[in-house]
């Protein structure tokens, strides 16, 4: 069931582990679910519950720690790992107010000799609560607890060309949704119906490639509130000149490709019109930019200097790395295009260019998912640079 | 936008501030999605950053915190807080290696006069990270930093006749999904095709009610792996004398009606045949205990008895509160129907009972959400109990 040998597995591994000895991290608690599944394969939704893989210098093969249902039958069947090294914690730790999964794992780590070890915990990992950290800590008191967030992270940033393909995939998969949502798009239409069309697109990929989730759900601000990106949608109706800002992904077996437009009903006002053209000129600026050894800054400084022509300023940041991802977010917290960020751009990186304008009352984004080659970048998904617009 | 009247956000605010005066907390940090939207009505997919909404007891309004382009447009215009109590940082404190949300987060709430107060956290709330506890106790060292966990959660688990209302429109529209699901299911169709078909009922909601996201994509294990409940589903193609665990959600303006069934393709095996009638007659016994002043491990214990008499035990609790939920849970986190939960049962509590079998080879569900009545249980949705059968 994995999408990769388990060769490919063990490069990964070998290099996360590279840096947890530079680090002196001798056992690295994994919970992100992206990492968990980029180095065993393990990919279900049981991140709602606590589950960890530990990466450990003295043991080649990693192990899973989780709930009894998903240990047994799910990590076993599903991953490169043999069954003595997933374990299981019994259910009665489930959102108990009287047992934590965190204190069966402390014990767990004890008996494997790890409790006078230096021990990495992703800190800033969104499964990774305050509540697991401080169970930890009392239950391995002569452990050395250390921040090893974003060690796979940063392995993860540069795709191998398996993952670039995967991400091909799923770059058809979002033009395609891109373009159901577009074609849905109607007044008198109900935002629900669009969202639906989209996200049906989305799941049933192409003929060839069938859809998986994406790690967030169809972003898609109307009207009024078009310049607040992250709204969702309801169940009213869209009617003539107005416009939304959609934000979407292609993910395939996980891998994304994510997509935003700016589509309008009726002739689009002059000020979205003057907007998207200084959009598109920025972005071609700085993709034109991309090639290995330039820095993000230096991608972000292109954007900047072709927007202040116009006397255009914009704070957030235009983007950052993206690839395997679960709830909530396809970003990796790794690379962002902004200033002050001097990560070096090397091939196989994939980056979401997103150059988002949020005004008062409306929102404009043309965006870009592409990969670092080795003499500038590929586009991960074909669509036009335009405003969509429907008459 | 807001699905209920202030008056009901300000009902709920007076139980979360009795909670905390009964635990000596001053002011409360909401991390959880699910808890700053029951407060605040507020309603994006912004909580892949940190974000805080603020409950003081010295103030009437909560505020909220987070990243600068939701909290002007969007936190502004969709929830009943007044500008003056909605709070940004800066962009450049988002995924950054330099700058943390939280670090802003305790600078303000010490000029806020908060530096000094016992000011209570989620310390188990999914987007509440190590990190984020860190950086607060670091930045507030005059402040007493307790666990807060849950206490809008048990505010939340007695819900108001409104939000019944709304879970009875997301109970309609799970039953449209299952039948969706069920319609799609056939030898040769792709597991992403029926994903696919699920998906757009649940969003696209009746004719009355247009849906939202459900808290968990669909859960949908299939042949070899459908006792790993947490499955969700790839691109193969279903073939004949094989059967399928599902479990979805309806979801109407966030707040969730879930339903687990299995349905097979050909006749079922005699032994989902016979633990289908077992876990029917189970669930009977469970919904025949439940009225107010029952307990919670009451119901359980008539589930237990029930499969007793066939040999039959089952490890894991067979429900939950549920309700309003975001991304990666639509359980509560509060009430299980489990032994030694003592949780005594009133009118409008809320569970999904999901009295899951899970083998190593197949797994069978048929579960129900229910609502406490006065007198015994009203059925959330109608969807019958029984295995579903492709022919």
């Amino acid at each position: 069931m994995m999408p990769f040998e388990k060769s490919e597995y063990l490069q990964r591994l070998a290099k996360v582990k590279e840096s947890m000895s530079a680090k002196g991290i001798d056992v690295l608690l994994v919970t992100n679910p992206a990492n968990m599944c980029y180095l065993t394969g393990y990919d279900a939704w049981s991140f709602y519950v606590h589950q960890v893989v530990v990466v450990a210098l003295d043991d080649e093969m990693p192990r899973f720690i989780g709930r009894y249902m998903d240990a047994f039958c799910g990590a076993v069947k599903t991953t490169w790992l043999a069954k003595d090294h997933v374990h299981a914690y019994s259910d009665d730790h489930v959102q108990s107010l009287v047992k934590h999964p965190m204190d069966y794992m402390a014990k767990l780590l004890a008996e494997l000799g790890y409790g006078d070890k230096t021990i990495g915990v992703e800190m800033d990992s969104y499964y990774f609560t305050a509540m697991a950290y401080e169970r930890l800590r009392i239950g391995l008191p002569g452990a050395k607890l250390v921040n090893g967030d974003l060690i796979v992270n940063w392995v993860k940033i540069i795709k191998s060309d398996g993952e670039i393909e995967l991400m091909r995939r799923a770059g058809k998969i979002v033009a395609k949704a891109m373009s159901a949502g577009a074609e849905a798009f109607k007044a008198g239409v109900r935002q629900c119906d669009v969202a639906a069309a989209i996200t049906q697109a989305q799941i049933q990929g192409t003929e060839e490639f069938g859809g998986d989730y994406t790690a967030i759900v169809p972003l898609m601000p109307y009207g009024e509130t078009a310049g607040a990106p992250h709204l969702t949608w309801d169940e009213s109706r869209y009617t003539d000149n107005t416009s939304m800002y959609i934000e979407i992904a292609g993910a395939y077996k996980r891998y994304h490709c994510p997509m935003a437009r700016t589509a309008c009903l009726g002739k689009p006002s002059p000020e979205i019109e003057r907007v998207a053209q200084i959009t598109i000129e920025g972005l071609n600026a700085a993709l034109d930019t991309v090639k290995p050894g330039v820095t993000c800054e230096e991608v972000e400084g292109a954007w900047r200097k072709t927007i202040a022509k116009y006397g255009v300023e914009k704070e957030s940041r235009i983007g950052y790395s993206t690839g395997l991802a679960y709830q909530p977010d396809w970003g990796e917290h790794t690379a962002s295009l902004r200033p002050g960020d001097k990560t070096v751009l090397q091939p196989n990186m994939t980056f979401h260019c997103i150059p988002g304008m949020y005004f008062d009352d409306f929102g404009v984004s043309i965006s870009q998912c592409f990969r670092v080659t080795e003499t500038g970048h590929e586009k991960m998904s074909q669509f036009p640079f335009e405003l969509i617009v429907k008459k």
